[in-house]
């Protein structure tokens, strides 16, 4: 039988939307971060990536080098098991202690990604609380939603950051229902941040549970880097607060933290956390290092704020449209698939600018952008080369100068 | 608003019934495996692991983990970002490459785990394919099975490892129905082997896809390690093969096989494929490293072998239960989760022996079993040490000799 016309037909209509993904191959060069050798054809050798999520270069930090070279030379490459099941390691213990203090909670629970705890937390909560029902952002991300989905809860969509519309929505519950209201501090494609105090506000009148997604916030806000809700002084007052290890962090892994009977439950009933192989013991040794070191340095944080600032002031100076926000994240919208790949395909060929267009499922059709994301390593001639080469860009392709 | 209350009235039941799980918490030491420092009190310092599905002593092995050194030395810690986002490492285009090759097919697509790429890779078959039927092994992994259930495909459970009552459960199917035939190798639980022959026949009849998990086969069976469907020389036949890389490779992350098009249409539309963080490099080529060796080398397999024989052997001589079957796994059944777990701490505590009770949800109530998994670095006094042990126990506990 062939299969493959089923599969052809659906990839087919993606190329015609112009939504099919290309991916550049990277190789990632320790110590030339943010640059990197490319593998692809048309491109030049070397790229400079300004899309990264390792916000702070931490992925190739001396002292996290170190600490998973030293740990796969004692421990080995891999767990061997599922937690339960001879893989539980003494450096994950090691690490939900240090993930535990590092939000103030009871406890800690790794999982192998941010998107497998939001996924197995959200259904596991959603599933086996008594009447839950989830309140989720409309904006949430897409490891959120499939938990949600999955758990079979009901669920209420409550507008994007909009604590007034949560709070209606909240009052027209039942109120035996147990409430959940789910939603991220930092939303990482316009790189809003939530009205947290007004929403946990919201939430508590309502004796609502709150769960925080803090993927794009840890490592990178608060004194210690614990995130938004750190920073805000409310992360004593969030149930449950999710992160991940793969983003400031710079190696790989996700968690929840909250209380101990909390992360116990999940420990003990969530599908996606009991029937997966434990993280390689070297890789939690390593995001205990970056998160050890981002606790008590600012340096990194502070030079990335600066350069942030940077960009965004230069974009101004050359009239290049992008979203005004209170974070590290700059999108620069192009809302058309097509025209956005043209433009990062150009910026990667003839500029040696990498940047991936951001297109649908990530964002919503029609909004599609360009998403910059400077950090510490980002050099101010790296930013001039990348102001003038959208500016030129933007006067060739005759694109709109009007703030989207 | 105090929601442990919730928390604990679940993990009471479970308490209750003796299915509250307690990990061992260890360190493993490369180049000591089977051996492992254990950090629980009560327990001697050094114990000897039993239930690793570390199943060839991969994780250790020194060109595994120098290639995992070299790799972090070159290419930092994390991959920073998603596939899609700047993740895409060349280690990944590698890696798949050589799974491609290991299974004799078009093409690889990697996913962070074994557990993810099941879920990933059935959901989105079985939610995007026309009238998608999924033909689920009742006795399938939790991942399948909650990849089938999200998907929201109609579902028909068959009888375990019975092709017959598969053939009837087709035949029952309308004609327009996209039939996906989903199954394992190796059952992990029980060790036993599907007859995957008659199953690819039964599936061809009528018109389905094979989807064939292969986790505790890769590495072990087959002359390069391609898994069961090697041994028999029906890789070919079958639509999609599932692997992990934590298991007998030794390192973390999982993949399917299978056409081009197939690949690039889970790439294109899996949830948990495109939203989130790609696999550390330094983990992509450990694993590359791993499945290249035992694509070469028979004598970690040859030795594996000899030691389950063995085992069994010494098992036999002395009356202790175990479930016959043709794979690495001897299931010593116990069919009470209060007894097996106070098997397991005896064992633990006065004999250094490390075995996992394994109770529900990994196995239905009532089938409680001590699992072991002899590797080809348990030496033959280890074998003795643990047989000794069992039949000292088995005398004082009075536990029935007859074979379970
Ligand atoms: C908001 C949010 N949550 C969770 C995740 C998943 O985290 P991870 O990459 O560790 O799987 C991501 C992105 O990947 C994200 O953007
Ligand atoms: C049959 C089967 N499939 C898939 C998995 C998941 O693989 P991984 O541990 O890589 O997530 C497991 C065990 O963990 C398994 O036993």
């Amino acid at each position: 039988m062939d299969f493959d016309c089923l599969f052809n037909a659906q990839l087919d209509t993606l190329k015609e939307e112009g939504n099919y993904r290309i991916f550049a191959e990277l190789e990632r060069k320790c110590g030339a971060f943010p640059k990197a050798k490319s593998h692809d054809e048309d491109c030049p050798d070397e790229v400079t990536v300004w899309c990264s999520n390792d916000y702070l270069g931490m992925g190739q930090h001396p002292k996290v080098i170190q600490s998973m070279q030293n740990a796969v030379a004692e421990n080995g490459c891999g767990a061997g098991g599922t937690r339960n099941i001879s893989g539980t390691n003494h450096q994950h213990k090691l690490l939900e202690a240090e993930l535990a203090d590092l939000h103030g909670k009871e406890s800690a629970l790794l999982f192998t990604s941010g998107y497998v705890s939001n996924w197995a937390a959200l259904s596991t909560l959603g599933s086996r609380l008594p009447d839950a029902v989830i309140l989720s952002d409309e904006l949430n991300h897409a490891s959120m939603i499939e938990g949600i989905r999955h758990s079979r809860a009901n669920k209420v969509i409550w507008k994007h950051n909009d604590p007034e519309d949560l709070d209606r929505k909240l009052a027209a519950l039942p109120s035996n229902a147990t409430k959940i209201v789910a939603f991220e501090s930092v939303y990482s494609m316009d790189g809003d941040i939530c009205p947290m105090k007004e929403i946990v506000e919201v939430a508590e009148k309502h004796g609502a549970m709150t769960y925080l997604d803090e993927v794009h916030a840890v490592g990178m806000y608060g004194p210690r880097g614990g995130g938004v809700s750190e920073r805000e002084g409310l992360a004593d007052r969030i149930t449950l607060i999710e992160g991940t290890l793969g983003k400031a962090f710079g190696v790989m892994g996700g968690y929840i933290t909250g209380s101990e009977a909390m992360c116990d439950f999940v420990r003990s009933f969530a599908s996606g956390f009991i029937f997966t192989t434990a993280l390689p013991p070297a890789v939690a040794a390593a995001a205990r290092t970056s998160i050890r070191h981002l606790k008590e340095s600012r340096v990194e944080r502070d030079a990335q704020k600066a350069q942030v600032a940077h960009l965004r002031k230069r974009l101004n100076d050359y009239g290049i449209p992008h979203l005004e926000n209170p974070s590290h994240i700059i999108p620069v919208m192009i809302k058309d698939p097509v025209k956005c790949r043209m433009l990062a395909d150009i910026l990667m060929q003839d500029y040696g600018i990498y940047v991936q267009p951001i297109n649908y499922p990530t964002v919503p059709k029609g909004t599609e952008r360009l998403r910059f994301t400077p950090g510490p390593l980002h050099t101010d001639a790296d930013i001039e080369h990348l102001v003038q080469a959208l500016a030129t860009l933007w006067k060739q392709c005759a694109i709109a100068h009007q703030v989207a």
